[in-house]
């Protein structure tokens, strides 16, 4: 049942620019029945609120309520699950949370302006969101440091009002998950999910007021359903299977890497882990460790799918080789167990997180080393970043002229909108040029 | 043909929230035809690339090629069409390009990091991405200024190669569209368009390589298919109709106003202006102003249509009444045509950019005054920001533990990967702390 046989890969063999592709293919085609679905829940919430939310949270988590008021968890409730939890979790979250919180503080983005010689004003004026809402699944396995991750940086960027979604199905409740809540600093907590909670939380309903971004990560369903509200609300990304990808010396204790790809095989059978090394004998050795490790996991059938299905050990010819297949890959979180971690990140453009020598397990960043661990995955770190306080801010451009000033650039705007046959453009700007036909001037 | 007659408000009736909504209401449904259409589009030129790009060129823009190599404009023809054009449209243009360079110069974000007292380090490293898509409209209205807006903030951030898409829908090519793209810096420039352009461009082909982002505005089927490869690359956000919120203290001259109204309704039917007020007489007065002006304009029929079903003269008490109805709206440009724009901006929480003062009209900041023209619509300046270079820069976060760091993390991180009932990661932790039964350490 857990036999492994990890694909091996070679940067010298001839096809590996498609060997590489085929591995890393992941099928996000978006399913019809789901879409289907998904779209007639948004229908209904949309158009039916509340007793919509009702039915679908009966008929999904089989949790029945006469009323959304009912669902919502009570600050009380955050509190005693906190003061209730062990006090081994309470100090690592609250200590998890100080660490999220000291990182994220740096990433705040401040206002801007500059005045040029004219007394033009120019500038950039940053603001929070007035309201986010964040997704926590319930279900298999729930995250208490996904509410620390996702709720932290909305916090800190100033966002008045983060509202938490999170299923309680056949009424289960995570009390960490809560307890998490509570220390992050939410707003409300609501016990739904699916496609209807991101449906509530997009257009609102009677009880649950409509945001204006909805983040953090969800199934098939909650995901299609995110997509489908992109535009009524921001979204901070889809997110497709983890991955880790180790770039490794060849120095490093075996068990160690083993455990370390481990770490993301464990998260699903769709989870994906790479060995990139230029010594090929370790790669053995890595795999050895894997065999004899694998049957002491608790999750060794997810862990055994995941690395049949989707791992591999690639051998290169040297750290820049690996550095180049890695910047291919554009990996959710790369650890470089290298000796000198410094030199190579020289080398890297593009991953979600870095993970710098032997010491940093990628599952230290999961939980407390600071940084988020909501990361682009699926080689999307070539154009998005880790969750971040930006993504709770957005900015206003701040244009101000002086009279010289409009005058001046009425003269480029007024050539330039008439080049595109804009005339309103052109002569809302020539009434600004001084000394104009059209100008009429202040009253 | 050209009678205008526009919606009054006022925030003291009643039911003005409703009315509101109402004016506002957008409808954003995607057309089931046009889904099918666009999917079958990129589903082709997915798999068949080159021929499929060729075909489709020829059916919708008539223009017949016998490779997609004929459909790129060179580098040379782009420095001939900035040699042709009128001095004054160069001129006008490049004093633009100097202007959006300057300011967006000031967005560029740096790589940080910090080191900790037991010698961990943590920060994010920022890159450009590697190469960016801008699809540039053809057809009705051909925009160089949108141009130098979407290319300037990807070549600022340091994108290696800018690839722009462009239709020439039976041939045509507009000359300063070219000349502008010369100005930017774009690399390459292909004439093609519409659903097939942006298949190109997310999926590549032989001919054009695939990119990491797209920009830049298009009709419906543009829009459908940059939503669809949504993930498979970035892309900007998805443009609403343009719109322009006005609030005046009733002192600028009302045929000023008026024309900035118009600026923005002759982009098109569908294009919203909208005037606060808190003195009804001067709504009269700027009404007055729109019947005297209207049948002096060329593109009077869009700006009646306009005018008449999405326009609104809206009456409030005072001006913070004003900016709460504004932030109700977060419209995608706000004049503050007052006396004391800097108090009022205060109050302003949601828009995409900000005129300050009777003398900065809209006109202004579409073409020159250097902040981006490309902003968030519908609403979504609550929480979108306008394109920046910020768009074309993506965050690796940086993880490096001492030792000593990665043995005290790893207790906090071992209890709580325990909590979530994932032991690799907490072993993987666990390898890392300094003593424990688990650590091999480095060989």
């Amino acid at each position: 049942m857990t036999d492994v046989s990890i694909t091996r890969l070679s940067a010298a063999q001839a096809d590996f620019d498609d060997a590489l592709s085929r591995l890393l293919a992941w099928d996000d085609s978006v399913d019809h029945q789901v879409n289907e679905s998904v779209r007639h829940i948004l229908h209904e919430v949309r158009t039916r609120g509340d007793q919509a939310v009702l039915e679908f949270t009966a008929r999904f988590d089989q949790v029945d309520a006469a009323a959304v008021s009912e669902l919502e968890v009570s600050q009380e409730r955050l509190q005693q699950a906190l003061a209730a939890i062990p006090v081994d979790q309470r100090d690592a979250l609250e200590k998890a949370a100080d660490r999220v919180r000291d990182y994220h503080q740096r990433q705040m983005q401040s206002s801007w302006q500059y005045e040029e010689a004219d007394g033009t004003v120019l500038g950039q004026k940053v603001t929070p969101l007035d309201r986010a809402g964040l997704y926590v699944p319930g279900g298999k396995a729930a995250y208490p440091s996904s509410v620390l991750m996702n709720a932290i940086p909305a916090k800190v960027a100033g966002v008045a009002e983060v509202i938490m979604v999170v299923p309680t199905p056949g009424g289960t409740v995570n009390e960490m998950v809560l307890a998490a809540a509570a220390i992050a600093g939410v707003d409300r907590v609501f016990t739904i999910g699916g496609a209807q909670a991101v449906a509530a939380l997009a257009y609102g309903t009677d009880t649950i007021p409509h945001v204006d971004k909805i983040v953090g990560p969800g199934n098939i369903y909650v995901a299609t359903a995110k997509r489908e509200v992109f535009g009524t609300v921001g979204i901070d990304m889809i997110a497709g299977p983890s991955e880790i990808l180790v770039i490794c010396d060849g120095e490093t204790d075996p068990d160690w890497i083993a455990m370390d790809l481990f770490s993301q095989a464990e998260h699903d059978e769709q989870a994906q882990s790479i060995l990139i090394c230029p010594n090929a004998e370790y790669l053995d050795r890595v795999e050895n460790s894997i065999r004899n490790l694998l049957p002491t996991m608790e999750r060794a059938e997810i862990i055994a799918t995941s690395l049949n299905s989707r791992a591999a050990l690639i051998d290169v010819a040297d750290l820049s080789e690996a550095a180049r297949v890695s910047n291919r890959i554009a990996p959710e979180h790369l650890e470089l167990s290298v000796a000198d971690p410094q030199a190579l990140v020289e080398e890297i453009r593009h991953a979600g997180a870095i993970f710098m020598g032997r010491y940093t397990a990628e599952a230290l960043g999961d939980y407390c080393a600071g940084p988020n661990h909501v990361l682009p995955t699926s080689g999307t770190a070539r154009f998005s970043s880790p969750l971040g306080v930006y993504d709770f801010q957005k900015r206003s451009s701040i244009i101000g002229f002086s009279a010289h000033g409009a005058s001046e650039m009425g003269k480029i705007a007024s050539v330039l909108a008439r080049g595109e046959g804009l005339t309103a453009h052109a002569r809302s700007a020539e009434y600004r040029i001084e000394g104009s036909a059209e100008q009429g001037g202040v009253e």
